[in-house]
């Protein structure tokens, strides 16, 4: 008798490494959307739970944003079943719009959902679907935004709780072993609609293969991998030289003999330290502070988030919140 | 009277600012090819040179890889006489493509060209017309390759005595400039012929901006400079390792305390240093290098390029060459 499919023993593999450390009678969990990606996975999953000492079971979030999305969820969890995970829960997730735009409201409503069920059902690991061909795609988005090492560096293989080891595999791989293991999934619509950013980033990428030729997944994965490790390398040496410099006024001496590299994630730390919202402050604002140092030419303060204000005097810099106005009848 | 074009007022204040550190009397050549970028760039400096101590002249490059490529040469360089610059110089590279492709050796042959004339005239500054886009296109490139910051982190603004002014501009913003000042430019047919890397590339990121909107032109460049920044403060961190090494063996516990994005560099350091050829070592071998600390499970020496072999034992890392076999009668 022949072995399984080669994308099935590669996913499967994939599992196994991803699981080693994992502790007897654990409870891993498959994130299953029941699209491709995941039916893979929680049949890999399956496949392993029976050799190994832990168990595994499945949640599938109902995003309740389609008309049919119910009957999609309770389907997915029913060949999660077939498969032979237990416990299987279908959770709601709770999509509001903060302002972050829908993509990103689902994704949060999304995790939450998954740790409410992680939490309920004692899960110690919650097994994440995306592929290699998510992970280019999020180095794309990445670059769009223009905004260093970490944005590039894609997802990481384990956060938390969180573990993602599809991330070497790709989407293909991933339908060919639903195809040779005779699970069955759901394409969705979604997927095809170009007003999601999300699909516009994977026509990018095959956009790219056509231009470039083909191994661009691969390579966007392998500069995600390598970009991550040099973030944590950098926001280490930031986090250290924020540490030493302290509360403020920094001398510009002390500034000046950081290296570029760590000063501009330094200028981030100070500016939400000082009181900006940490998701607005952008290059823009790190350069501007920079150029407190590098261009200094006895310009004004630099204007921040959150009404923080960044300003040099004799060979000093400070950051400050601007208070609210003082005997304002309102207040 | 209203003043210049504002592209050519770009990059008249883009030429200015990279040549504030000039000596007097110095002599600044601009590499011109004739296509619209470098005439832009020949326009500006003649400008400049005229409010400056300084004086600018020319040198084109003649490849000599398609039949009238004298006559291009002959044209741009009468082009740059018109618009004042002198000396203008037509010097000669020859490309013999060594094996590493043909775009590469002509490269290598244009710097070696630029390099002789630069010699020769007693320049101080040579200046490179690379755009805002060629930026774009080089961090893409490496995004195919997927090795890492370094290459992902595009072209330097200075390097040696190359500078590149115009890293900030755009490749329209070069041609509204030759038009509103009457610089007429020659575009290149090679620039449409898909064979080459380059024209690929320019229609990868003409292809992403259709797909993820305007705006990833300046992304690209902004990433590529924050990598290089990145690159800059790792590869110092790296030589610094590596110094502390020694020349091995090393011990594992040194290797493991080493942060990833670190001592993926330290072994490509080490491996050269061992005389694996350096264009030839690549992620997989400093990979494999780093499996031994990290994957350890006994297993046999790492084959890196120039027969270098990199093994573990009793708790230490050793990187030697093969030597030749020995009494070998034509050896």
């Amino acid at each position: 008798m022949s072995g399984p499919h080669p994308s099935t023993a590669k996913i499967r593999y994939a599992v196994r490494a991803a699981l080693a450390d994992l502790s007897p009678e654990s409870l891993v969990l498959v994130a299953c959307s029941g699209g491709g990606d995941s039916m893979a996975l929680a049949e890999a999953v399956t496949h392993e739970a029976r050799h190994g000492s832990w168990s595994a079971g499945a949640v599938v979030v109902d995003h309740g944003l389609q008309p049919d999305s119910a009957h999609v969820a309770q389907q997915a969890a029913q060949r999660c079943r077939d498969l032979g995970l237990d416990p299987v829960v279908v959770e709601r997730a709770v999509t509001s719009d903060s302002g972050s735009g829908l993509e990103a409201a689902a994704r949060e409503a999304r995790y939450a959902a998954l740790s409410r069920s992680a939490d309920h059902l004692g899960a110690a690991v919650v097994l994440l679907g995306h592929t290699l061909d998510d992970q280019a795609e999020q180095v794309l988005l990445g670059l769009v935004r223009g905004s260093g090492a970490r944005s590039l560096a894609g997802m990481a293989a384990t956060r938390g709780r969180y573990r993602r080891p599809l991330l070497g595999v790709t989407r293909a791989e991933c339908r060919e072993s639903c195809f040779a293991e005779g699970v069955q999934w759901w394409d969705d619509p979604m997927n095809e609609d170009p007003s999601f950013t999300r699909v516009r980033a994977r026509r990018a990428v095959a956009d790219l293969e056509v231009d470039l030729g083909p191994g661009i997944v691969a390579a966007l994965g392998r500069s995600a991998d390598q970009l991550r490790d040099d973030a944590d390398v950098l926001d280490a040496l930031a986090d250290d030289a924020v540490s030493a410099l302290g509360t403020g006024p920094w001398d510009v001496v002390d500034l000046e003999a950081l290296a570029r590299g760590v000063r501009t994630r330094v200028w981030r730390r100070l500016l939400v330290a000082a009181g900006a919202p940490a998701g607005q402050v952008s290059t823009r604002h790190t350069e501007s502070c920079d150029a407190l140092i590098t261009h200094w030419r006895g310009q004004g303060p630099v204007h921040a988030p959150g009404s923080v204000r960044v300003l040099r005097r004799d060979g000093y810099v400070v950051a400050q919140a601007d208070s609210p106005a003082r005997g304002d009848a309102h207040g």
